[in-house]
């Protein structure tokens, strides 16, 4: 199953967070590949490390628009890589969940190309769940998927100029 | 904070469980209060009864819409004893996150009264974040709520027939 959590609104990574402990109770092999995502700042990152059935890659773990130093070359580069990893980890086929997290990001900012993305999941095996995740999911994968949901932003704290809180937003 | 997550689509709950692993990963102590989940079903409450600082409850583990033999009464009582457990956790001051799962959907079927809900909510120390899931979120309570996300469902396999898998729906 190809399944697309996007929307504007909060509960899209902390959704597949869910997903890959819901997956690991029943003992499946998940496989999450995190991209944009600072280490040692998410709390989620701490007890994932720890829990037995999950291989966990990250790439590109800063993204331009948050840190200036980096280079859009950087990113496409370091994005290419989770491409390459996702090929191997596609060939290998032990996965019963892949998690892509904010490949909608890498999509929509142009640092992944669809269609290589999109025919490395037409090429995994038809029992491997697949979940990518991240806001502005683009009109093709959206089309391909069996399940997209859209978080919606109703009400945001930030909207009143309150800053990212430990424990909730990281 | 006060958190919402509502709406039709497929994300609440693996959302609220990412939620407590995030906040688990910062040391935080964290409170579960499930209602209408069956007991050793969701691949996540084996998971989650293994992380160290969550408190973990479960109440009216059956709703009388799938399973028949349920009576209204007996759900109002089990979300009575939900209410008076929430009442000591409020009142014992520990959690840095309560998580009141599916309580949206005990509010909407007038298994739990809203005012009651609210009071203990507002009686919680300030920095505890509260975060209520389910479908049909009353308006009193996004309108006390900070933060306000609705998961809407943009396509679901279960339209197509086919049924809940394991690994992702439970």
């Amino acid at each position: 199953m190809i399944i697309v959590i996007t929307g504007n609104g909060k509960g899209k990574t902390t959704s597949s967070i869910g997903q890959i402990v819901r997956a690991l109770g029943h003992n499946q092999k998940v496989c999450l590949v995190q991209l944009f995502k600072g280490e040692n700042f998410y709390g989620e990152q701490k007890i994932l490390n720890k829990l037995e059935g999950l291989d966990f890659f990250s790439f590109a773990k800063k993204h331009p628009f948050c840190f200036k130093e980096i280079t859009k070359e950087q990113v496409i580069k370091e994005c290419s890589d989770a491409l390459q990893k996702l090929n191997k980890i596609a060939e290998n086929n032990k996965y019963d969940l892949i998690v892509l997290e904010e490949f909608n990001i890498a999509l929509r900012d142009g640092y992944i190309q669809e269609d290589s993305l999109i025919n490395i999941i037409k090429e995994l095996n038809k029992n491997t769940n697949v979940m990518i995740t991240g806001r502005g999911a683009s009109d093709k994968l959206v089309e391909l998927a069996d399940l997209v949901s859209e978080v919606k932003e109703i009400k945001h704290p930030y909207n009143k100029g309150i800053p990212a809180q430990e424990g909730i937003e990281y």
